[in-house]
């Protein structure tokens, strides 16, 4: 029987922004993020089975428009991204983003998300997952330098992850700290709105660098950062956009997701190619050391990498099920018989 | 003010498959086909300014998933696209695809479109555009081998942009050549189904191949082929995956789209990295010679590229302006202050 309706198959679950917002009040943010951070805890530990490539990156003078695909062997998924620092200025995110997971055997997309809201969730889930991994024990006050749109998830997720009682904040933009202490108010978190980056790194154990200027920028400089800390640096994230004072850099420990990307677009474009850095996927699987003394500085240069968005977009494609949070979108044409695709054509013309 | 519905900046909008084929009856099959093959050879014209890369293929042992990016600096499109041959066994589709466009100057997409029955329509556009150029003059009957999805749109494109009147159909199957007998009935066209593939050549200055066997195969013999013909292989595209006989490809002059692509993919994989071919934008732009003699055999090893899924997204943004063929999707977060994501997800919550 020929149908004009799409078949089940032709049809791909789309998570709208919308609905991921209601997805997270659903689940709960702690809960997600906790969820999340387990999911990207699974996919680091089996790393290696992984495909991975360097983002595939289109740039033009104001922006980059980005692809990053990865795949397991039984799913693929990829994430476009863009970053457009001036878009701001226009009302407009920086940062937008969807992904798509599909499946490897046959091609076919299962998948369809919004990913500008769950970038925020995963990078912090990332972060926090991480510093679980490398932060001195009993850590339980985080700087938090960079109050745009990453800051509240990311004090968030060491929250509920690593355990963090104390957030101070610090921007250059004392609106920006103002918005960030707004909305971390009522959540569990005693929160400093502080008048320079010194003042919010007093007593913090953990210190989390996330501005937004594509340049190169000292946000921190060597007699700032004493012993004993571990620096989450997330907005050194592209070439030229760098946030660390080279020496602090020399001080530390330094853990990074994919090496190949990470001397491109890290904190340690400003090092040596061959530089020392651990991969933290080797941390997690007790290949590789991570904090081995209180005193030391450890340095998680992140960037941000493929396999996190897959982990997320499984994550959700796992947690929408029973839900009402997603709907089925027309993407795939899927005729009666695969050869007859100009029949399928024909027969939608109107009577 | 704080709103909750999506704001204009953050819609997409995406055209279905059913809006698709909506679409190709509103605009009718043959000015669609001239409208892409003009909308492809504008592109062709301007082929230098393009960003241009190999497809980024993701392989596993049933197929191929491959995204598709490019740019002419001011929009960015990108194809997912798959290639599955064992598919139709389970009554899927070979290739499923869908496709996006976005500013490059703010990184926000402007269109979401399915690109199943788009990237049959772009194919046989490129197909006919190209043997507008090299075809014998007065060419009026194709040899259409292989008859599979791909085959009808094919023919109708050499009908209605280079003047064909006869096809010849042929296919190892014969079901397949019935198929497509039956759906090119009455579209203005003298088809004939032919019992092997020497009876469907018989008078035809044109001869188009496109089988889907993942393997070398000869579905044309170097005995088989005259002088004063034209070629188009399409269904050589991809590495371990030919059509011809080499001895066919050395009596040739072949042409292109992009040759870092086709050395791999395409019929030429078969010969010297350095085997002399023509790319096609440098035939349209009169920088190099197409057709010379009647007797030439003329070669478009055909593999598909990005700039065509550019060029077809492009007409299909500009053609369903004015129309209610597509829907606007909640695809991009857009809160009220680009740097209070946080806010805006926590304004959603349930009340």
């Amino acid at each position: 029987m020929t149908t004009l309706t799409p078949s089940e198959k032709a049809l791909v679950p789309f998570v709208s922004v919308d609905n991921m917002m209601k997805l997270v009040h659903h689940i709960g943010i702690e809960p997600m993020l906790r969820g999340l951070a387990d999911y990207i805890e699974a996919d680091f530990r089996r790393w290696e089975l992984f495909d991975k490539t360097p983002r595939i990156a289109s740039h033009s003078a104001e922006g980059v428009i980005e692809l990053m695909p990865t795949s397991d062997g039984e799913v693929y998924g990829f994430k476009y991204v863009n970053g457009h620092p001036k878009n701001t200025a226009d009302g407009l995110q920086t940062v937008t983003a969807f992904g798509l997971l599909a499946n490897v055997d046959n091609g076919y997309p299962v998948l369809l998300s919004e990913m500008t809201v769950l970038t925020a969730l995963r990078t912090a889930a990332t972060s926090a997952m991480v510093a679980k991994y490398l932060a001195p024990k009993g850590a339980d006050t985080m700087a938090m330098i960079g109050n745009g749109a990453q800051s509240e998830f990311q004090s968030m997720a060491m929250k509920t992850i690593c355990g963090i009682k104390t957030v101070r904040l610090y921007d250059t933009d004392p609106a920006a700290t103002a918005k960030a202490a707004r909305n971390l108010s009522g959540l569990g978190l005693d929160v400093f709105a502080c008048k320079s980056a010194e003042e919010s790194m007093e007593g913090a154990q953990i210190i989390t660098t996330c501005t937004a200027d594509k340049q190169y920028a000292t946000i921190l400089t060597d007699n700032m950062v004493g012993a004993g800390v571990h620096i989450n640096a997330i907005g050194g994230d592209c070439p030229g956009k760098t946030e660390l004072a080279p020496a602090i850099l020399h001080r530390s420990d330094i853990f990074v997701e994919y090496p190949e990307q990470t001397r491109i677009e890290g904190e340690i474009q400003q090092l040596a190619p061959d530089h020392p850095v651990t991969q933290m996927w080797e941390v997690i699987n007790g290949t590789a050391k991570g904090r081995t003394s209180p005193e030391q500085i450890t340095l998680f240069d992140s960037v941000g990498f493929a396999i996190e968005d897959f982990s997320a977009l499984r994550y959700v494609r796992d947690n929408i099920n029973g839900t009402n949070l997603f709907i089925d979108l027309d993407l795939l044409a899927d005729p009666d018989d695969p050869r007859d695709l100009f029949g399928m054509v024909q027969r939608a013309a109107p009577v």
